[in-house]
């Protein structure tokens, strides 16, 4: 059952062009997380926020690279790190286009 | 530029099935909002969350709809909702498949 997973934490740059070339490794290689079917990489200058909007084959997977993400990200100094799992209605995203897989 | 907004809330049910029958009609009129590209449905029976992502046009339609979506929850009774609007990193949601219009 597809899972999704949105995590945000806080994040004062780099933004945009910039940290799209600095993190385009790592993009390449959550390619290859298990169960990850795809990715939202999503940033607020404003709000000095930075996370990402995940589709995941099910909730174990999520759970796992939740645990790895979180992990990884405290190591990189960063803070105030909300992860959430939720299943997905999928009746109601069909009526709305959600594109869940 | 398109808009990713976030939002979930405190939700004690229904879920599933329930969920998308009692909102059925709910999620077809958020076909017309204004800029609404598609919608995710987001439910945690186990968190007692509910919530929803959105991919739309700009951040004015993202940020008139979560003005719109935040007033009809708390009408229905809905407590701690938390919006969040963000950008999309486009080069790297492309590099992992993130269906961002």
């Amino acid at each position: 059952m597809n899972t999704l997973l949105q995590v945000d934490f806080d994040y004062s740059g780099p933004f945009g062009d910039e940290m799209a070339k600095m993190l385009k490794d790592l993009a390449e290689s959550i390619n290859h997380e298990p169960g990850m079917i795809w990715k939202i990489w999503t940033e607020s200058e404003f709000e000095k926020l930075g996370g990402g909007i995940y589709l995941f084959e099910d909730p174990k997977s999520a759970s796992a690279y939740l645990a790895m993400h979180s992990a990884r990200l405290t190591k990189m100094g960063i803070e105030n790190i909300r992860g959430r799992i939720f299943a997905v209605n999928s009746a109601l995203s069909t009526i709305n286009k959600g594109p869940i897989g």
